[in-house]
């Protein structure tokens, strides 16, 4: 069975910059591809999307392009930097633009367009925030649709205060984060395979009818 | 297939205080009843569970007991009161108490063992919180080994700053609340017997190996 | 004494649209009037800022424009909206190009540019986080050498689910909101009133001297 | 002027175990002594202070004698290890017990009893989760009635992943924790002192009324 990932590198820097997260998800991915899964990544702010919630914000948005290839993979791993503590601005941004999605229900069963994919998230900072970034960032794919299998995050970050990134702190030969990088691409790849033959059955539609018929 | 929930309910009130937490746990639980499931609840404030982080902290402490019924079920929720914006002090300590679980690995994969169980999560508070507490549970959950399906969190908040709470402000009528319960109870209850007839095969041990090779 | 507050509006929707922090901005703002203090809003999505973390960024950047401003306040009070349980890409964005001014300490003391400036926070969202979005903005304002006062923050929120925001929830009537309101501003003349006459000598460049004479 | 700052230790470890906070709170109380400032600590688990949000949760609760230290310091400093990501069960029990102390308002101002404190918050952990452990605490302490002086917050992490604590990694030598400990220190006792002379006089009780005089 064919599968594919797609990574959002939510960089706030610009190609040809160097991206620490970059180089992180070059890791996973090439370890998604022992797997026998194909990945793609998209560097956001090298396109132009726009502040928004919609899935369209209006003309010169590539927002929609960019939507387009997250529908179509299997596994969506957004990767971002950490700043003051929290995600970057563009993984905030990405999230965002994600809201419009809950309008998309499939016309069967009301499930949203990111249900049945598996989710992961790599972060990458010269010091604390990973989980803070992590934990937020595979909630919000969970509320879209997403399934997130055990370990399903991959980060390296230094000491307190400031110091070298992944690259120059060799963070390539880090333990941890090579460790947690083949837990995340394992379960990630089983998951997006078991799903792909078993998809979630759940109508979403006819849950929120009874709903209805208790609440007022 | 028998499928079996356990409730952690984390109120900071001992029996036989009236529990906000306990009520909408009552209503998820009925809601897996219909799909099958048969629940259990542990109001843990009720049981001698002491601060610590290992599974047996010595004489007189109950979370061996606790921890038994953890690794029994297939379905793990734990539910949390809201306290000064994030989970309360009870919800954490359980958290806390699993760390030593990370220790209790299986002899073959060692899949720690939470690992082909899936989690959800209950949050109640008069006002904000749910996002966080619910974001910080479901993560600790998924490192610990769980698997997090979609729309795996339910929750009632009032609006902003003090007010009456889930039983007195009506909550069981609350239209949201009662959907994403469905949500919640059917995506669990799949999710549960998906892992069951195909629990993840990823063996942490070789993956641990693997990394080390590679790193320094 | 003359005092000057600037209040950051990081909602996503750009001028004309209609904006529910924008009216919690004004009630604020008016009741900083009846205290004497000025008040100025800055639209950040109306402006050309982009993302990146230097206080000039290059061409079209009208961020040197906005620090500027910020430089000049006494009283700065970032309102953002709530997205997915977080403060915006916007108000993330707006901390993230503050990162440069830690590099313009002044030349004596070493203190950074918002050193003796006092900040609060206000957010509205349709739900829930308000708390988060509060805690992580004054953190990082407080990093960034603002002094903090007591109930520094004012926000509005509904309850659990999408529901209408401030303005047609009738927030403006919201008792809670209304009290806060006070506390914030009255705190914050306060504090502003009491730095700009007993400023904080503290010389950071000197404490760095110490700790390096006694680390490695 | 005499001034006094409290330590609340939220290790989970019971003395005599050794505790990491407790190294880096020395450190910190050591730099107070110096600018003319006595310290105290009380090591909360050795006590007990059991769950609840009352200031007295009734018979062998020796929660109003801590209470009682924490009304009689200038300086109130949370200290807490890092667990999950966050800060320790410990650390919101405590938080959770000063919710009590919102019901204990000045009959004239309705001040709550934290006002004209200051506060500050040390973080250890042997990896990631210090901002997030401090901002969630500063933004209580404010809301209990502090006041936060800039850079209010000393931490020390260790980088990604399981690894040595704050003494055995030698984080006693770490630049950045010892450089932030000095900033913490003066920061927190130029503001004590300020506040001491010249306390803020917001009545809250007549911004209640005023409030009230709006809302519905």
């Amino acid at each position: 069975m064919e599968l594919t990932a797609l990574f959002l590198n939510c960089t706030l820097k610009k190609s040809p910059a160097q991206s620490n997260t970059q180089a992180l998800i070059d890791k996973v991915a090439g370890l998604l591809g022992e797997l026998g899964v194909s990945s793609d990544t998209i560097r956001v702010v090298d396109h132009n999307v726009q502040f928004g919630v919609m899935s369209d914000e209006g003309e010169g948005d590539e927002r929609p392009a960019v939507l387009q290839r997250i529908k179509d993979c299997d596994i969506l791993v957004i990767a971002t930097p950490i700043w003051f503590g929290v995600r970057s601005s563009v993984a905030q941004m990405v999230i965002e633009r994600l809201d419009g999605t809950y309008l998309e229900g499939d016309p069967e069963t009301g499930q949203f367009p990111l249900y049945n994919k598996v989710a992961g998230v790599i972060v990458t900072g010269n010091e604390d925030g990973a989980h803070d970034a992590a934990a937020t960032t595979l909630f919000n794919l969970g509320h879209l649709g997403c399934t997130v299998p055990p370990n399903a995050d991959c980060y390296w970050v230094g000491d307190a205060g400031p110091g070298p990134s992944y690259i120059d702190a060799g963070g390539d030969k880090h333990l941890y984060t090579n460790k947690t990088a083949r837990f995340l691409t394992n379960n990630l790849t089983y998951m997006a395979r078991l799903l792909k033959t078993n998809p979630i059955p759940t109508s979403l539609s006819s849950l929120i009818a009874d709903a209805q018929a208790v609440s007022r």
